[in-house]
């Protein structure tokens, strides 16, 4: 089958064989998958991956247990033990024996087939497009959010970053109640937001003030100073960040206004499924690119270009 | 009056004028100050203070209001505008106008005389020496933690660093119930704890595990990385250490384990000084060098001597 890997030089699409079922999974039939900021850091060297790149897909259980073949799907990317303390606890996707898909040791969807064990899959709702569907992994990061933190209704949030991330972001904060202000580059990705009830500001116009809640998606090094400048004291920092470089940090301000910085990574599926089936969320207005799998290579140096949103890989 | 002042160069003790009482304040005739490790970074140039340093003491009030004359005190150190939005909320210690004694903008405790206001001031319990009663700032912010953190009996906590404020807040999660272990580097240091029930390692001989509470009371710039380290997936680490310098930081850890990282200050001086009357927290034996005011310029570089613990000075 096609497939892009990584050998931690360079991403080329290439033929490699068609992956066995594995146990107690699926084997899926990607449809669409979709370009995640992870893996342009992945190919910069993050987490020092090798295989298959791609964690966002939709597609079809070809091969696996009778009662999903056949069915659309989604698939949450930890792959868990499910039989160590952390699991036992619900915490599968901190599982510390996991692997992920298309980041630690676990091919990924950039391919025409995926091995998804089975616990991982969510079946699709049938009013819920590929190109729809295919979000729900970074819409349930986006949920991560709400999983961690208390957000108020009418509370006043900042998103920094209007990125694929901080635009679900902003809208899941929205929904929970929260007025959020997102300050961001590009004027474009703002407008999408100004639809739905979303201030926004560009970062050169923005007049800094503080805030109870910051959310950190600039998905840059030097995203978590600007947060805490604009946290009041004892406020929180929602950090989603991830880089493969080290962050140079004063961290004072951190402790002499005592804030509470949460690391967020992977989220809750269901929430992010009811939302996209509802359209609660509109994630169709973050596609701004389409490409086959054979031109998936080009796609991911495509994906970091400036003011480009969502790039969707399709498989078949 | 006699008064050790730093004038962003050297940290000398001089003649200086003696205060005149400020208004809604007591001039405290100081008895016995402390040096902290925030005074050592201050010399560094941390804060970019200038004046009178020193924010640890106790005193006897000589000018203010009659019902405060005469009364052995110690004072909180954040002095508050009373009358912002952030102070009507009980958040004084983070009034965005405060100034901090001998930290920001205002004369420290090393002299024989400083202004506190009067809403700073607590009185010392008859039982209290002045020897013990000093401790009551530094207690007062290891019972910080337990007021932003919620600390199970029978968690298992790790403390990273066996200096002051470490052994401090090691007394202080034991006595919340907590199985505490404490890293540090200081045969003599972590005897101390090993009387009060609190399990000890030195770092040389740690076989790191993961903890859901660490403190970072390294007081180092490398501190964060250890503690993130050491922490398990949704675990909490309370950043303590304050240093002039900026770490380099790798953030995966915390966002990919979506660790909480709550940056700690000062704290509530009621329970400090319940512990410190009841004699249930030990702080004597924390004391491992007195000098007089005359020679607080040597304390205050000795006080960074290794082994160092509590240096006091004796104002009088």
């Amino acid at each position: 089958m096609r497939a892009l890997t990584y050998d931690g030089k360079t991403a080329v699409v290439a033929d490699v064989p068609r992956p066995e079922l594995a146990q107690d999974s699926a084997l899926v039939r990607v449809t669409v998958a979709g370009v995640c900021n992870t893996d342009i850091e992945l190919v910069k060297g993050y987490m020092a991956f090798r295989g298959i790149l791609g964690h966002e897909f939709v597609g079809v259980v070809e091969e696996g247990p009778e009662e999903w073949r056949g069915e659309r799907v989604v698939g949450e990317i930890n792959f868990a033990c499910e039989s160590c303390p952390i699991c036992y606890e619900g915490l599968q996707r901190h599982c510390p024996s996991r692997r992920v898909m298309g980041i630690v040791d676990a091919d990924g969807s950039f391919a025409e087939y995926v091995n998804v064990p089975i616990s991982n899959l969510h079946t699709v709702p049938a009013s819920v497009a590929d190109d729809v569907a295919v979000f729900a992994e970074p819409l349930a990061a986006a949920y991560e959010v709400l999983e961690q933190v208390h957000v108020m209704p009418n509370q006043e949030c900042l998103v920094l970053g209007d990125g694929k991330l901080g635009l679900l972001i902003a809208q899941v904060l929205r929904q929970a109640g929260a007025h959020v202000l997102v300050v961001g580059h590009h004027e474009k990705n703002l407008e999408i937001l100004a639809q739905r009830d979303i201030r926004t500001v560009r970062e050169r116009d923005w007049n800094p003030s503080l805030y109870s809640l910051v959310v950190d998606a600039t998905g840059s090094v030097g995203g978590l100073q600007k947060a805490l400048a604009a946290t009041r004291p004892r406020g929180t920092v929602v950090l989603k960040s991830t880089t493969a470089t080290k962050a140079r940090l004063d961290l004072s301000t951190l402790v002499v206004n005592e804030i509470r910085v949460v690391g967020s990574r992977c989220g809750p599926f269901p929430p992010a499924l009811r939302a996209l089936e509802t359209g609660s969320i509109d994630v169709a207005s973050l596609i701004t690119h389409r490409t086959s799998l054979a031109n998936c290579d080009e796609a991911l140096r495509r994906a970091g270009d400036r003011g480009q949103l969502k790039v969707l890989v399709e498989a078949q």
